[in-house]
């Protein structure tokens, strides 16, 4: 039996598709899943990160089909971090941020878009990229803009 | 002072920036950071789709490049999707993965792959859209597919 566009779209609503921001409840709940939302992209980030970091280590095999995809996907991950602290986001589940991002957005901003103009060289460099010694330089620089903006913003 | 490529990394997993990964002390812990990746992604998933529903039933007025955008971000996330399955994930922290999805892959694995190509066409027509109308039927597929997977293979 077809269902109807309205039918499908409340069912997708009831079976939690929709986690995230459709249906918050109220303030709280709402601050919950701005934090969760963040966290959930550093998450998938770091995720991505993770593996490029060991194969610079030399602790994984350079594959520059996959180190390009990880180097891709924490671009675009990257560009989406800023609805990641949105109003209403400083509060909400336990979080790691720091409230000095809401008090010091500009410092905090220019960091963001250091590490997003790094993580964007780097995913450009390793669509070209040959070896390990190729990608290093770009990926080193990513890391350490990373670091940047936690050594200031976010909790240990 | 300029720190070596080697102090950087090791700065950067000392500081958590690969949560999620590369730091798996041991099985379990590496089945929860599987678990978390794969729940990580579809809150991404889910809070771009959210506000896409939100438009499509009349609750939030259409915009045509941020439609476009949360379009490209969930067809970008759902290629990702099959890193949150792999081999180890079936277990870890609490989820709402069916075991089913490990012992009936071949049927997941098309029902994953059809949401893929729903969202895919969904990212496609609304790059081009001009109002809602242009995009209902693209996202109701879209919506329509997560639930066909979901009704299957994700625990209430």
């Amino acid at each position: 039996m077809t269902k109807s566009p309205a039918t499908v779209i409340a069912l997708c609503l009831s079976a939690g598709l929709l986690a995230g921001t459709a249906v918050a409840q109220n303030a709280q709940s709402r601050a919950d899943q701005l934090v969760r939302y963040r966290q959930s992209m550093y998450n998938v980030l770091g995720a991505n990160f993770g593996p490029m970091a060991n194969v610079v280590q030399g602790k994984a095999p350079y594959d520059a089909r996959e180190f390009a995809m990880r180097a891709e996907r924490v671009a675009f991950i990257a560009a989406m971090l800023p609805e990641g602290f949105v109003a209403g986001s400083e509060s909400g589940k336990p979080t790691a941020a720091r409230p000095e991002i809401w008090r010091d957005r500009a410092e905090f901003d220019r960091l963001l878009k250091d590490m997003q103009s790094k993580v964007g060289a780097l995913s450009d460099t390793a669509q070209g990229a040959k070896s390990v010694a190729d990608v290093k330089t770009a990926f080193v620089a990513a890391g350490q803009a990373c670091k940047n903006c936690h050594d200031k913003f976010k909790r240990d």
